[in-house]
């Protein structure tokens, strides 16, 4: 007789294999799927979702976690059983508690403002997204009303990305980072410029494709297990540790979109790639937490990508590369060009001592709509003034101020702050690392990552899906979730570069 | 309320998606997967057809086919809900017919049988691989069973890709061919060889796939709707009307194998291409049987791309884009040696005048060994005998003989006398098509294709799998499967270019 715990896994095998199809499906319609293919495609991604839904919501699912209380009760809370047990029970009571119609309803409507954002934002035309928006709102307080009683009402929607923070902690962490970003910012501003028109003229794609597939093979990037290919939006997607693809896409002018993206995708592949044989076809078989999963790859894009012991061990292939164009460039402002800070409208395009004020901006409105401190309708007004007053500028219009973002358009609150969560915490870990591997920069320097790579795959990857993220960080790190590595970092490369 | 067609169609929907979404995980596997993802997509592809299969075979499916009796007999025998009502009851009773268990044991059995032919065929070991050929024809024998009775065991085979079509009608068909065809190849080797020296050079390939382009461009391949790539085995497949993709590859030495493997699965994409929207999501949504589809691919193969008329267009632009190869080679050399007839040892490499006998003599061992009047044990010998009888040439092992394909080791059984029956259908329709438009040849050497294909559309693409093959040439042709006209082509087209 099939034990309850492997009647389970059994359930949440097909669950993860019908995801990872899905997954299948979706690559190949951002990269190869000829336009006819939409509406079958559409038909197709929906059946696997609904299917998905359907199986895990089931009431076997309910019964046989129910079942398992008291076997759960004799396990090492640490083992991989007591947490796939844990994690499903999570998943399945939040699953669970939102009704279907409110489901299909939120689907309908983000569908319909996602194509009227399309529409409108071109034409900086709030007035004709406003009313989706006040809608989307409107169903995201009814969302985590759903989860009462909750600490804040955006509890709920930042645990559907970092299971388990609290908004408190977040907010916590934000008004500790702010003002030093801010005031870092102002330094910046005050001091010369520095050059990166070599970055502002064309180069050949192929060449930018096989020097980043240089790069990545470097990195460890396993390419019997994956591939990279082009799309309009780069992204990283697993169907299984055994096949992880990533994707990157060519800027007219300069190399940075395709270089940096593609380490970036590279960084979230490897966490993949990474993830334990024994954790397949589980919930358990996926990253910590959106955060920590963006902590990978803003290890491998930033604090690897941009640093000076990287390139004064790939620059002078680059320069071979691309003789013409920056044959006469000398490292040192090659180093300053590609980690010139200014303040833009957007955030796609920020660097990294603007980054995390993008997204506090936003997380700070996003909170306000649903505590419902900020009307929808003034939500342009303050963007505004928030711009002004953390990155110095104030946007011309809509459409490169408070519609810039597809995010709220599909309903996607509580994504916003685990791209910056993802920043702090990818430093963290690298002072735990400069601790373990004391030479690591020499290593980088010698264009040696497997050091760095082993310490990810035993500290980090190895874990998969298995704890909350700040659980995670603090059995890494001794603690949680913290800004002053961050900030530590900022102030000396930036302090560097501008001679603060 | 919704009717019983209704429930019915939405189930039959969620199943033709269900297996379009397992031709997109079969595409990928085949052009694009790493190695490393193959394990987690047998996974994937074996749980969706499971869920496929399962829900086509559930009592819901019997109920409502029970509960539309009346009404079925209500309808226009020729309308879509009679045709998909029709269809869905047979395809039920033989999907419920075969006891799980059995599919289970067969496919056991025909995994292993495969990677024991994999390994023994290059060693031309027969005694490896008979114990798995003689257990799958048993089990073919029993499969033949649960269809009791039947005028010929081999008919329940033949009908899983020819619906309708009888053991005894394939017979006459193969007898009356057969001897003519044998005549036609003794007359030929009677006759000096023409020179195809100048397809034994490498053509460029790059070059080789723009020619490819702009042919089934012309045919009227629809982009929009499709894409090409390259893969190990050519195919066509379809994720419905909107996606039809083709697969190509690419010789050592000559243009023939990416060429015409480029025009014969452009024939296929036509015919899937061409079936009308309002059959989609629906088992109506595919070709009539595995023959009507085979006529279309060898009919703008062999019928359009080896006529002189296509090439007295084309000939100038593929010299043009081989100067070097083709340049000094006139159109008629050049027409010949694309059509040389050598009598060979492999079916996959054979031209027009001997393809066919290879067909028929897998057919009649196939037959046999069902039948039981051929042991597997006595197998190559038999191989042989016919071998030498039809073509004149006797393989010198087993590796070029009887284990050259591989479908016997997937239990295939049924499937052979398709290719040839789909020539045959190929010069009917022809025939037909000649009356209706009497200039085609004349359109064909203008580079129009335009005629052709909006008969094929109008005549056979429309219908899509409403009727069996017998019934649909009967109702375009009106005669039902011929040899005549087929025969008529080879002695005509051969009797030139041989002189005989």
């Amino acid at each position: 007789m099939t034990s309850n715990l492997d009647q389970l896994k059994q359930i949440l095998a097909d669950i993860f294999d019908l995801n990872r199809i899905n997954a299948v499906l979706g690559w190949d319609q951002q990269t190869y799927m000829p336009q006819g293919g939409s509406e079958d495609r559409g038909n197709q991604i929906s059946l696997l979702s609904r299917l998905s839904h359907e199986t895990f919501t089931s009431k076997k699912v309910g019964e046989l976690l129910g079942a398992l209380k008291d076997e759960e009760k004799q396990l090492d809370p640490e083992s991989n059983d007591a947490c796939l047990i844990r994690q499903t029970r999570h998943d399945y009571l939040k699953a669970t508690l939102v009704p279907t119609e409110w489901v299909a309803e939120f689907s309908q409507v983000t569908s319909t403002a996602q194509d009227t954002w399309v529409a409108a934002r071109p034409l900086s035309d709030f007035a004709a997204f406003r009313p989706y928006l006040e809608k989307i709102v409107e169903m995201r307080k009814q969302y985590s009303g759903f989860f009462k009683p909750y600490d804040h009402i955006y509890d709920p929607q930042l645990d559907d990305f970092e299971p388990g923070l609290k908004t408190a902690e977040v907010k916590a962490i934000f008004n500790e980072l702010r003002p030093q970003q801010v005031d870092l910012l102002k330094q910046i501003s005050a001091k010369p410029q520095v050059d990166d028109s070599f970055l502002q003229v064309p180069y050949n794609e192929q060449k930018q494709w096989d020097f980043g597939v240089e790069v990545i093979t470097a990195f460890g990037y396993d390419w019997k297990r994956g591939r990279q290919d082009r799309s309009a939006h780069p992204f990283t997607t697993s169907f299984g540790s055994g096949d992880v693809r990533i994707t990157t896409r060519f800027d007219k002018l300069g190399i940075a979109s395709a270089l940096f993206g593609t380490m970036h995708e590279c960084g979230h592949a490897l966490y993949d790639q990474g993830i334990p044989k024994e954790l397949s076809r589980s919930p358990l078989h996926d990253g910590a937490s959106m955060a920590f999963h963006e902590s990978q790859s803003r290890m491998w894009e930033n604090l690897v990508g941009r640093s000076l012991p990287f390139w004064s061990q790939f620059y002078g292939k680059l320069q071979n590369t691309f003789p013409t164009e920056l044959g006469e460039i000398p490292l040192d402002r090659f180093y300053k060009g590609i980690n010139k800070v200014t303040p833009s409208l957007i955030r796609t395009e920020a660097d990294e001592a603007t980054y995390n004020l993008h997204i506090m901006l936003r997380l700070e409105l996003e909170i306000a709509m649903l505590e419902g401190s900020l009307a929808v309708k003034d939500l342009p007004e303050a963007w505004n003034k928030r711009s002004q007053d953390y990155l110095g500028i104030i946007p011309p219009n809509n459409r490169d101020g408070c519609m810039q973002d597809i995010h709220w358009s599909f309903g996607g609150f509580g994504y916003f702050p685990t791209y910056a969560l993802g920043n702090l915490v990818s430093l963290q870990l690298w002072e735990c690392i400069l601790r373990d591997i004391p030479d690591l920069e020499k290593q980088i320097a010698a264009g040696k990552f497997s050091g760095l790579l082993a310490w990810l795959r035993e500290n980090v990857h190895k874990h998969g899906h298995k704890f909350e993220p700040q659980i995670l960080i603090q059995k890494i790190t001794g603690s949680k979730i913290d800004p002053n590595p961050y900030i530590r970092y900022l102030k000396r490369k930036f302090g560097e570069i501008y001679s603060l």
